[in-house]
C-alpha cells in the first residue's frame, strides 16, 4: 500500500514535536518533510534526541521550503505555527491542492470580527474561513472526512465541548448557567522563552490567568452556540499548574428547570458509547491527568449535586495530544479513510 | 515581660510543625510543650532538623502528658489533632482553665447534626459547640479576643470566606449563584501515609476530589449563612495539584440584579483596607500561590465580566499558614492582647 | 503465527504495570495472566485506567493462581515481586517448565553469602543460582537466548555497567579508581506506601541515601569483577531527586597509567555501534533523563579531563524501562527468537 | 542605635531579591536603595508582591543611581550583578569609601589569568584583586571583619569547601583523590530567560552540565590550594535537578595512607562545633535540601567506607541563602561588628 506523504510545518514547538512523534509511528503515512525557519538544515534527530534510533527519522532534516514546493510533494500538511502565520502558509498550500490541518487558531473562528476582537489583529485570510471545518471528530466527523482545511480545536475547547455537547443538544442544562474552571500544564504555553514560564516561576506556583476573557472563549462560545442553536455566553477561567502536560476542566451547569430525573450516564453513553477516544468514568472515579497524559483519550466524569440541582462535569486530557496533535492525527485518519484510531492507540 | 506559656498538642503533622516554627520565633510566648503519642521521648530537633540551631528548640522533647498536667502548665494549648480526637483533648483542657485553639474541624460546626452528616460520626463534645468562636479574625476579631475556645477555620473556607464576606454583607451578589473551584497543594492532606499522596501519584497529576460534597462545605455554608442572615448553599470543587503548599480559589457570583455600577475596589478597600493580612491586588495582578507561601497573607483579586454580569473573585494563601497555623497564631495574638501581627511578619 | 502466552506475576507495582503496558502492545506475545494477591478479582482496566480502551486488556482480570496452574498455561512468566518472594514463585514455575524472567534481586547474585550480606536473609533457593543468567543483553546476549531463568538487572547497575563495560574489558581505566554518583526518580522505590516517599517529603528535596553500601553494589561489583577477571570494589552513592522516572549516573575513573591517547569514541562505537538501545551522544550533548523516559534507550556521554587524567562517564535511562521492564522484554525477545527490538521501539 | 545604611545593586534577580528579604528583616541595617537598570522607577512592592505589607519596603523604589551618588548615601553596597559588570560598579564605590560585598565571581579569583581562563574575558579591575577577601566566614572570619571588598563565594564552592576544609588542613585525605558530584536547583542559573530553564525543559529532567570544567572550579581549587599549601586539582560535576532551591554535594576522598583510625566526628566537631551555621548530622541522618532551604545552614554528614578506605562527605545548603545572599549578610554582620547571626536565624 502506498503511504500518504505528509509534512509538519513549524515542527520546533511542543505540538510540532508531538506530531512528528505520532506521524513517525503511524502505519498509514510517510512523514517526508519537517520545516522550521530557525532550525532549517539541522537533522531532526539532533534537535530531538528521542527520535535518534527511529529509522524513519534518521534521514529527516529540518527544511524551509516554500509552500508551492511543499504542496507538490505532500498531500497533507500540518501547520504548527503561531496564529497569523498559519493562515499565510495555508493559502498557497490549499491553492496548490494540499489538504491542510491547522493547529493554530486561524481557522477556528467563523467570524473575522470575532477573530479581530480576541486576537487583536485582522484575519489574514478571511475568504478561507467559510471552507474550514472545526476539527473535533466527536462533533464534525463527517465534514472532516471531506475537508480540505481543518481547524484543529484548542486544548481548553476540547476539554469543555466534549463534556458539554450532549447536554446542550438535549437541552438538559440551563444555557445561561455554564461556568468553567480549567487547570493546564505549562506546555500549554508552547515553547515560549518568557520569564513567566521559567521553571522557578512555575514550580510551586498555581495561578489563574487570562481572566475574564481568554482567547479560547471565542471558539468555545461559537461551537456551543452552534450546538444550542442560539447565542451562548459562558464563564471560563484557566489556571496554570506545575505539570508538563495535562488539562483538568471542571464545569458547573444548572439542570434545566423542565428536566426531571436526569441520568447523565444514559446521556453520555448514548453520545459517546462508541467513541474511540472518549472514556466515561464510573461513579467511583474522577478524572486525573496522569491517566491520560501521552494518550489521545479524554476522560469524563459527572456528579449531580442534589442540594443545588447542578451538574458537575469533569474532564481530563493531554493538551498536546487530544488537545492538539493527537486530535489532528485523528482528523487526518478520517480525511484519508484510515481507521480513526490508526497510530493513536 | 513574662511570656505566656503555650503548648502544641499533636505536633507531628504539617500544621503542628508549622505552629512550632511560628511559636519558637514569636516574641510574646514560650513554647513549653510539644506532644505526640507516637514521638514521645524524642527531641524536637531530631524529628525536625530545621530547628536544630534554635536555642529555644534545643531543650524541647516530645511528651505525652495528660490534659490536666498540661493545663496546669500552660495558658494556651493549640490542638493539631485529627477531628474527633481534638474534642477529647479540649474538654479537660478547658475544664482545667486553659484556653484552647483547635485546628481540627471539631468546633467549627455549630450544629452537631451537620457535624454528623459531614464527618460521619457523632460529635464527641456537643455541649462545647455553643462556646466556641470561629477563628477568622477578619470576621470575628472581637469575639476571638475573649474566647476560651477558638475553632480555627479550614484552609479552603479561609480562601472562600474572606473574598466573599464583604459582597455577601452588602448583598452585592446573588446568593444562589455562588460557585467555587479551588486548587490545593498536597500538604492539605496532612502527613497521611496513603498511596494517593505518594510522590509518583501526585507529581504530574491534577485531579478533582471530594465532589460534590467536601467536608469543608459544612463550615463554609454555615459562615456564609450567618453573614447573609439566611440559609446559603454553594457549589464547591477542590482539586489536588502538585505543589507542597498553597491554595488558589476562584469564585463566580452573579452581580445582584438590583446592583448597578458595582465597584469591588471600593467594597474591598472598605472591608479590608486596614486588615494586616489581606492584600488587595491591583488590576494588573492575579493571585499566585508563590507570592503567599510561607506567609500569613491572603491575596485577593477580582474581575467583572461585563458579558455575563458576573464577578470573578480569586484568592491565594498558604494552606498551612493563613489556612491553619498562622491564622491560629493570629487568633492567639488577639486572645493575649498582643499586636495582631506579632510573630507573623 | 501463534503468539507466545506470557504472564506477569505481581502486576500491581510500577514495574509490573509497565510490563503490562509493553506486553499488551507487543506483536509477538499474548498477555494471558496478570496476578496480584491483593488485587485478585479486579479487572485490569479498573485498576489501571490507562489500559481502558485497549482491546487486549479488556478481558483481563487480576488472578492469584498457584504456580503449577500458571506453568501449564504460559511459556514465559515475568516476576515483578519483592525479593525473597520472587524465588518462592520461581521454583515451581521452573519445575513445571515455564521460562522465568525475574525482575527482583533474587537471582542476580551468584553467591548466596553475598545475598545474605546485602539482603539480610538467607537465599530462598540457592540451588537455582547456578542456572540463572544476568539479563543484560549488552553483555550476556547469547546466554539469555537459551536461558530458562533470567535475572533482570537493577536500574542502577544497568546505568553503571553499560558505560563501564568496554573500558573495563580493554583495561582502559584503573580498576581501583571507580567512583559513581547516581540520581534516581522516586518510582525507583516502587509503589511503597512509606512516609519517605510522600509527595511533600520528596518534592523540593534532594538527598543521598544508602551510603556507603547500597544493595545494588553487590550485583554491580559481581559483574564488574567478571568483566575484569579479578575482584573489583567501587564507590557508589545514590541520590533521590523529585522526578517520577529516570536515572542519571556520573562515573569517574582514572585512565590507566599505561594507556595513552585514549579515544573513548572509538571504544564506545566499537562496543555499542550496533546495539539497538545504546545511544552514544556526540561531544555537544550530555545525557538528560527527559530524552530517555518512556523509552528503552540508555544514553551515554563521556569527557576526558586532561587536568586530572580522568574519564567522566555519564548515562541516562528510564529506571522502569531500560532499568527494569523494558530490559526484561528485550531479554524475552532474545529468548523467543524475536527481533530484539520487538515491542520496544 | 543608628542603623547602617545599605544598598542592593542589581536587585532584580533571585539573589538580589533574597538580599532584599534578608535586609528588610535585619535589625541592624536600613536598606535605603535597591537598584536595577531595567526596573528603575518601579516600586519594590509591585515587582515583588511578597514584600507588599512590609513597612520598610513600602517606600522603596528601584533606582539607577551612579556609583558616586550611592557611595555618598550608603556605607555598605551589595553587588548582585553579572560578572564583569560587578567589577565596574565596585571600583567607584570603593573609591568613594563604600564597603562592597560582591556576589558575582569578579573578585573571587586572585589570579587574573585564571579569571580569563574560566570566564573568557579579561578581568575588568585586576588591581582590586589583591584587596578582596573571600567571603567564607568559616575560613576567613577575621579578614572579613576588616575588609573593604568581600568576594562572596559561589554556591557550589561553599558546599564543597566547608566539608573539605578540616580534612585538608589536617592532611587527613589524599589531595589527589578528591571527586565531587553536586546537584543544584534551577534558581542556581539565576533569573535567566533561556530555553534551557523553561519549566517544561527542567521538570522531569535530571542532567549533568559544565563537564568537565565548570567555572566554579577555579575558586574551589584556589581555596583548596591555599588550605593545602600546595596546588590542588579536583574533579567536579554539577547536575541540574528540578527543585527551585538547594544544593546537595557528595564528595569522595581517599583517607590518607598514613592516617589510621580517623574519626571524622572529632575532626568536624573540632572545626565546626562552635560555628553558628554549620550543622553536623548524626550517624542516622543524611543531608536533605528540604531541611536547609530558606535557612543559612549548611548540613554535613560523612561515612567511612571500610571496603574502599574512602570518606564520603555530603552537604546540603540553600544555594540562594548560604550559597549567596545569606552568606553575604553573614559577612556584613562581621564587617559591622554585629552578632554574626543577626537577621539570619
Amino acid at each position: 500500500m502506498t503511504k500518504t506523504r505528509v509534512a509538519v510545518i513549524g515542527a520546533s514547538g511542543y505540538t510540532g514535536e508531538e506530531l512528528v512523534r505520532l506521524l513517525l509511528a503511524h502505519p498509514g503515512v510517510d512523514l517526508v518533510a519537517v520545516t522550521s525557519r530557525q532550525l532549517a538544515g539541522k537533522s531532526l534527530t539532533k534537535v530531538f534526541p528521542r527520535f535518534a534510533q527511529n529509522k524513519k527519522a534518521i534521514g529527516l532534516k529540518f527544511s524551509n521550503p516554500d509552500a508551492k514546493q511543499l504542496a507538490s510533494d505532500v498531500r497533507i500538511a500540518f501547520l504548527a505555527l503561531p496564529h497569523g502565520l498559519a493562515a499565510e502558509f495555508a493559502k498557497p498550500l490549499l491553492s496548490a491542492g494540499a489538504r491542510v490541518l491547522d493547529l493554530s487558531a486561524d481557522f477556528r473562528i467563523k467570524d473575522a470580527s470575532v477573530y479581530r476582537e480576541f486576537y487583536g489583529q485582522d484575519h489574514p485570510a478571511p475568504d478561507l474561513l467559510g471552507q474550514s471545518v472545526y476539527g473535533l471528530p466527536e462533533i464534525y466527523r463527517d465534514q472532516i472526512r471531506d475537508a480540505q482545511l481543518v481547524a484543529c480545536p484548542g486544548c481548553y475547547p476540547t476539554s469543555i465541548l466534549i463534556p458539554l455537547r450532549p447536554l446542550i443538544r438535549r437541552k438538559a442544562v440551563d444555557r445561561q448557567s455554564i461556568l468553567v474552571a480549567s487547570m493546564s500544564g505549562v506546555s500549554g504555553a508552547g515553547r515560549k522563552v518568557e520569564a513567566d514560564y521559567l521553571f522557578v516561576e512555575c514550580n510551586e506556583s498555581v495561578r489563574p490567568y487570562g481572566v475574564p476573557k481568554h482567547r479560547h472563549l471565542s471558539e468555545i462560545e461559537q461551537e456551543l452556540s452552534i450546538l444550542a442553536g442560539e447565542q451562548m455566553v459562558i464563564q471560563f477561567t484557566p489556571h496554570l499548574v506545575p505539570v508538563n502536560r495535562g488539562i483538568v476542566t471542571t464545569i458547573y451547569a444548572n439542570i434545566a428547570s423542565n428536566v426531571v430525573n436526569i441520568d447523565p450516564a444514559i446521556i453520555f453513553s448514548g453520545a459517546y458509547g462508541e467513541e474511540p477516544f472518549v472514556r466515561l468514568l464510573d461513579e467511583t472515579h474522577l478524572p486525573d491527568t496522569k491517566h491520560v497524559v501521552g494518550t489521545n483519550f479524554v476522560d469524563i466524569a459527572w456528579r449531580i449535586d442534589q442540594r443545588t440541582n447542578r451538574l458537575v462535569l469533569m474532564s481530563a486530557l493531554d493538551n498536546i495530544v487530544k488537545g492538539a496533535s493527537g486530535q489532528a492525527v485523528q482528523c487526518m485518519n478520517l480525511m484519508l479513510g484510515l481507521p480513526e484510531t490508526a497510530g493513536l492507540l
